[in-house]
């Protein structure tokens, strides 16, 4: 049957997505090597001071700041070197008037000192058996002390759940002891790929068929955000297996992605399913291009993806739909894809009454964002998705674009952004 | 002994490091849901056009453009509809006169049919046991057919080694067949953190004691950029076992990262080691913040990085020195962090005889990069590390920076850059 299909504006289509996932991602724990790229399963919170105590930043000579109040370089003050500690010792000693302690960086400032002394400013001398130090300047009480807990104070909540560790998160992470780290479960993405005419990636070709790329695009993308895809194979012509399979993946996986059998084709199950399942259908059609016939469906709290077949079709429907979803399951902030403003590069003088999604790519000059299409415009086209950085956002309408306006670009690559599409 | 050390330039340090690097990684074959983020061992080549055929971008009807020329609302023109083929189908009859082909998205262009009207501008009609559309608008040739190679031509070379493997060229890979992909090895960089002040992650807190935050995170950046960090734990104390465990450390690794025991210190057995190696020392001192004690040595077209045990100047350390020289391990091409412009967001009124480069925030405000430091600007820093998103590069010199001036960065999550620091 062919369906008829009302399509809703993009933001539509976002919004109410948002109105139905979850933010009820599983705790698990990895080890602090394995945790680079995954989101935080609790808040990081500082147990301790950072630094510890107050330490030396230089290698130097822990000193009374008393001392060399009358110093100069006419009147260098001697003062002795009664014991030398390098970092990760203590000293034994308190530090008592005319004595210096020679200090690695890194190290504990002695008691008794309120300064440190670089090493390259104080000249080294050995008398009886002793060693001094002649100090030539005044030095101010509390110069070249690294305070404890200036970098972190004790308590204070460093990252919230949800955060991306990157390589800082990593250190504060070792920082504080957490060999093993707790982060949001990796969703469990299950791919169908639909379509009588794809061939596995290992098959030669054959006439009218292409092989299966958008299954392993659309399982890189899901890589790509830090879940987990799953293959399940393609679907079998018959209505019931096709059913059975559909409801048996939803139970494993955390969301569903089918690609292709989506169009308004005749040999197109998917509605079907979607109604024999009890799924609710949020939308079936879009007023973009491309991925128009893009169809959302949530099942017990489960989304269903229907994507597009055609390569960009489907690359920008995982992005603009798929994405905030699977994120919001890690409780991750910045869900949608980077909105920026840039220049465009082009003329687009042909308006569309819908709003289109031009594989992009977005460069720096002289610190602005640049904007230009990559490859052709075309949904079936698969090569300019490798080049592409960014998605030109042209807005539908009755006018064209020129070049040098100011247009919106989605960055694919960026840190993302947590609410674009503002509700009305 | 405290050894004298002439600080040299950022960019002649870095172009000592480029003047050394060796481009020879090894090709490994992964299968293709784990190349993601791998750099490509060979050029990716079209070994069939894309489409491999004719084919149809929409659900419609196959026809012959010139049954159409009369055609119009008030004089349909009926075409009998002899066959039907979904995608991945080929059609068995070649299209005579006043026939047409239901033809589904993706599906091969019939023999004889030149054009395709979309399944929504016609009619169908059944006479006579029949079917039949009726087409009320003229049809020019090649409407609607996607043509075979317009997307990517047969022996094109569409991606060179060295490129990294994003999602798209993933769906290119799908598409030529590779179910088995080459990509450089990952270079092994072993790490060695040096400190007698280090506990390990999982030890509790002692008197004058920190953790090992700089092991973890330079494994971390080790991670983002591609490369497999590998352990070796901590030096001791005595020569010959320090000079022992880096030789063999290095035999087993392509790059070294030792962090720590490179200050001007007393207790650094560094130098010593890397002379009795008879590794060649490219430089002990740079003229930078933080960072300047970095000392880079090469045995055997091995690199071995002496980076400061200071968090930041380790973090910032690696980034200017260890990433170059690995990413050219895999043939990358933007094998630096990437230099852009920036407007600086805070006043610098002190000028430094040294470069600065300050842990950043840029954001994009109306397309235009700005730039503002994060939390405190001392070596000993780690938590600003995790904020940060940039690294923005003062100029040494005798003047200072205000709000307003245009600056340089280094985005740490950009695509990078093939080359920043010319040479003079």
């Amino acid at each position: 049957m062919v369906e008829r299909r009302t399509p809703i504006p993009v933001k539509d289509a976002v919004n109410k997505i948002m109105d139905h996932v979850h933010r009820n991602g599983e705790v698990e724990y990895v080890t602090i090597d394995e945790c680079l790229g995954r989101y935080l399963g609790k808040p990081l919170k500082a147990d301790h001071d950072v630094p510890p105590f107050d330490r030396s930043p230089y290698d130097g000579f822990a000193i009374r700041s008393e001392d060399t109040q009358v110093a100069s370089s006419d009147n260098p003050v001697p003062l002795e070197v009664i014991e030398e500690i390098g970092a990760g010792t203590v000293a034994k000693a308190t530090l008592q008037a005319k004595q210096a302690i020679r200090i690695m960086t890194g190290a504990q400032i002695p008691n008794g000192a309120d300064a440190v002394i670089m090493l390259e400013l104080v000249k080294e001398v050995h008398e009886n058996g002793k060693t001094y130090i002649q100090v030539k300047r005044k030095v101010a009480s509390g110069d070249n002390i690294s305070r404890q807990g200036e970098d972190v104070k004790n308590d204070s909540v460093l990252l919230d759940k949800g955060t991306k560790i990157n390589e800082g998160t990593v250190a504060l992470l070792a920082t504080f002891g957490y060999a093993k780290v707790p982060v949001y479960k990796k969703p469990v993405v299950g791919i169908i790929a639909t379509g009588s005419e794809l061939l596995e990636v290992n098959q030669p070709l054959e006439p009218g068929k292409i092989r299966n790329s958008n299954g392993y695009m659309i399982a890189a993308q899901i890589q790509k955000i830090g879940a987990e895809p799953k293959f399940y194979g393609k679907l079998a012509d018959d209505f019931d297996t096709c059913f059975e399979k559909i409801k048996q993946t939803l139970a494993e996986v955390d969301v569903l992605v089918t690609t292709g059998g989506v169009s308004v084709g005749d040999f197109d199950h998917l509605p079907a399913i979607y109604k024999k399942l009890e799924a609710e259908v949020l939308f079936n059609k879009i007023a973009m291009r491309p991925g128009s016939v893009t169809t959302v469906a949530v099942k017990d709290g489960k989304f269903l993806f229907g994507l597009s077949g055609n390569p960009s079709a489907c690359f920008v429907g995982f992005e603009l739909f798929a994405r905030p979803a699977i994120l919001s399951l890690v409780e991750a902030d910045f869900v949608h894809l980077q909105k920026e403003k840039a220049i465009l590069d082009k003329d687009f003088p042909k308006p569309n009454p819908f709003t289109r999604f031009v594989r992009s790519r977005v460069s720096i000059e002289d610190g602005k964002l640049m904007v230009s299409p990559v490859g052709l415009d075309k949904s079936g086209v698969v090569s300019s998705i490798a080049y592409a950085n960014a998605l030109l956002m042209l807005p539908g309408g009755t006018r064209g674009f020129e070049r040098g306006m100011e247009v919106e670009v989605l960055l694919l690559n960026g840190e993302g952004s947590a609410s674009i599409w503002e509700k009305e």
